[in-house]
């Protein structure tokens, strides 16, 4: 391979710089040329490619985000804008492509290698951490840093004012984020959409706690637990418990940002050139992760199709920590 | 005085520990005994004192929230909480308190001086800011610091995904915090209850930004803007300008805690020293503050009455920066 | 079982006082009491133990340090020592220990089970995670982050200076603080003990630097680099290249100390669960560990003797990385 | 006044990207041109003149640093070096400068003035707060956070082992760095150029502590104390105290850098506006600053000449306050 290329896709998530970077910097020491594509899909069918030096990157390790834009793509799932993808590539004369993103990349990317054999490998950008193929995705590691440092401060306030606090996590599909931030926030109690936890379990932790003497609570909720979300969870605890001194913490988009943990930048630097590498060694339709500390290539169809579990020694911690 | 004491009132505030310290040590440093009240009023009235030593608040000065703990107390709004609570005072022997709160705390204290004449000196102590009779109270640059860093991680996507953000920020009645978030933040828009900055002011600054294709945007709202939450004003500006890629971002309780910033535990060492010493010296009924960097004693009608005007130099300030 | 004890010992990390909120717990949860030994061995040997709660444990978990305090001891290395420090046992009736802490705490845990067989299981408690047994030791991955957090800074005024700055992180045998710092950090050389980068080196890289334009550069030095120490390595650089302005930067002892990340609060509770767990099932004279995310019991012999590798491919990234 | 030309000169201190984003906004605001200068004098010597854009300055108030560089320059304090500096002021038809920076900045700026007439108002640009003319500098609030996170995260490791930490912060003429950290860190003692505190008095000071059952102590030193610096402090007093347990750390460049306050943004954006403003309604030869509140322009002679006085208040705090 003589040329490549790389962009960001999906929601962004910190250390995709430090991707970027590592993709960059990897291309050019095998001497390979590499273009940046901005906007992700979007910017491919537009032919927003510009070619990248070691400088481009320079200064970018320890920034959130993307210096490459991302952008969700209607197009690219259209035959058409697949094909306007394709001669984008014939014309800047790209031979490989690395992907950062999550499902909704490798969905698109899958495609468009059955379709115009174009060698893509994947780098596992997305701070939901529930891709098949990878034990952590990047920005994972720094999402739940961010979420537990809300909560430590949300329990000053919780602690002083003997209050319960729910507190809703990023996961749509997933516990992955809510499950270190409640071991590691000394949460009471945790909903997941993996576990069935119901309302009437809280009920029975909140007044067994009381019963201890203990007088401030943290429940972290998920916020696709199949009970609802912390709004409606807090809701339905408050009517069996008017009393309660309860109050709702959505933390939302700050966990998508920020500059990323050491782990995420050395993740996301290690990926970066396992993928380039992986290209230059004729990986292709496949992402790169680490499981249990060794690098792995697994289909993109596995990593779309397969579900990642959470550990259940997890589950068990919580209640054993709350005792 | 023989014997003092100290209680925390209304919404915790990172510093509130910081003053407690200083209230205690200075008593000490004195030879003036100082009792710790928990829960506020309300401990008050149940009689929840108890001896402070030095070492009671070793190791707190950089601990958020209040470790003599914080409520909202009905019962001393009533003429019979009040006796309650001025017996507890003669049974322990209590000749001056400190009190640390906000608004609220001080209608209280002013009226127990008046009908039982209880020496009390205030400490503003609140996010808020929105006190009369000092410059900043005690954790409010903790609170504005928190929200920034929370914007800056905000940013990183807003500029990833070429998006506008609307951001909620505390402040029912002030845009204290909002402003030095929306400047410090490099916003484009601040909505504040001070201004009048209608749904049409932001439709055009959006519009008059693309056109100079700035593609992403930070809005700073004070939760009590005249003209609604964000969640509101998004949904008002999404109505006249659908095709607007926007999100809401409700910064909430993570803005009360967190170990307080070196500027907050000056602040707090320095009025809770003032309080102590300014009880000593025959003070009442006042409040202890900063203004222009000197010590000020505010009666606590006038902190209760009178309204602190947010500085029109910081108005301006947002259109020229965001030029 | 009926009754155990706790203690740490040797340097301090971030994430003990998770450990022993884990093992407090845990050992309440199987209906086994819980003691507390302050000091370390030293404390074992003069009788400090006391008593411990769930509430003993409650709002630790984000606490650096340990509240158990710790210390290094002499006097437990002679036979006497050991033997006042079983007598203590006896007297409390403890039938299990679990004790956190680095090689030297091994070192005396696995001395005492041979002369008085007494049960007790290790937690690797240090920042330098050069412990065999286990692929991180708590506190490592703070340190870590604590440690990129000020290169991150140092690299503004490199930046803005175009200097050379020497930075100094913990690691008297290994490079295990100072490659994820170098990768993370984006620096473009590190000398650490296990590879032998010599001055020549250093000087060649800074010289192949200049001329490709590069500006600032950062060097990451383990402290017990057979170089010689940050200092010692700049001046003979310096001796070598005298117009270069360079500046040394030692981090230092704000690498122990810190809220404990995530990873340490989370890795810190399952082996607090899991020494209690181990004792409870017969284990003793090992430390528990997580390779390869799997739990494991490793003897304390072992963990003595036998050497963690630093992962080669680290290396060989620095390289790339700083193309 | 049609163009303007700013830079940033001396060592680099948090909040100048925050000071140069309005400089080149407010100029634009107010319909001038304005050109960047690279690298100080030495720049302006050479001719790294930049037409500035609003763009060029967005996505910048967060980051610490410089992005116009800053060196310190010998030929500039020559004649002919100032003479140059003329001949491209005139080239690039440059009628006024914003220079960034401290005294060694304002020295240069005066001299200027009188030989060519060029009219320049100075930022107060440094971490040291030592500058007449301001009550604060930019980047000292950011500086004195930076190092009081640094001795919180010391104090778990001093109370840990129960130690003394003698920790040495920046500041060669000044303990403005040191007092609030020393009052915000819980220090027990700080040494600063302003006072006398002898090494009797420390050694008093940590047996009077230890008499009290105190186990830990945090000495604060500024490197300009005229006992010496924290590594030959803490030698003397351990010749008086061996048994003493006692480590040194030098804080050092972690000082200089990070993301600035929001203290500092506010006072760096309106310090901006007040140098663009100042210089259009004619100011020349002196330092825009804040003076209890109320913005002043001091000339540069008085800036360079006059002392600014540490509250004495401060010092007695740290008495009070460690009881």
């Amino acid at each position: 391979m003589k040329r490549i290329a790389v962009f960001t896709s999906g929601g962004d998530s910190p250390g995709m710089n430090a991707c970027i970077r590592a993709v960059v910097r990897t291309a050019i020491y095998h001497g390979v040329e590499v273009y940046g594509i901005r906007r992700g899909y979007n910017g491919l069918i537009k032919g927003e490619l510009f070619k990248m030096e070691s400088s481009s990157v320079s200064n970018t390790i320890q920034k959130g985000g993307t210096i490459l834009k991302s952008a969700r793509s209607l197009d690219f799932m259209a035959p058409e804008g697949r094909r306007l993808a394709f001669e984008q590539l014939q014309k800047y004369e790209i031979e490989g492509i690395v992907a950062i993103g999550g499902n909704g990349t490798f969905t698109g990317a899958t495609l468009f290698y059955e379709e115009y054999g174009v060698p893509i490998v994947g780098a596992p950008g997305t701070i939901d951490n529930d891709l098949y193929g990878t034990d952590f995705t990047i920005g994972y590691d720094t999402a739940v840093n961010t979420a537990l440092d809300a909560i430590d401060k949300i329990r000053d306030t919780a602690d002083s004012h003997e209050r319960v606090f729910f507190v809703e996590v990023m996961g749509r599909d997933s516990g992955y984020i809510a499950m270190p931030c409640a071991i590691g926030g000394g949460a009471e109690i945790v909903l997941i959409p993996e576990t069935k936890t119901t309302i009437p379990d809280v009920i029975s932790t909140l007044q067994n706690g009381w019963s201890r003497s203990k007088t401030s609570f943290i429940i972290v909720v998920a916020e696709g637990d199949e009970e609802g979300n912390a709004t409606e969870i807090a809701a339905r605890v408050k009517e069996a418990i008017p009393q309660m001194d309860a109050r709702v913490s959505i933390l939302g988009h700050i966990q998508r940002g920020g500059s990323p943990t050491a782990s995420d930048r050395l993740l996301a630097s290690q990926i970066g050139i396992a993928c380039v590498e992986g290209l230059l060694n004729g990986k292709k339709d496949v992402m790169a992760g680490f499981v249990n500390n060794r690098l792995v290539y697994t289909p993109f169809k596995d990593t779309i199709t397969k579900k990642k579990i959470i550990n259940q020694r997890f589950v068990r911690m919580v209640e054993i920590l709350s005792v």
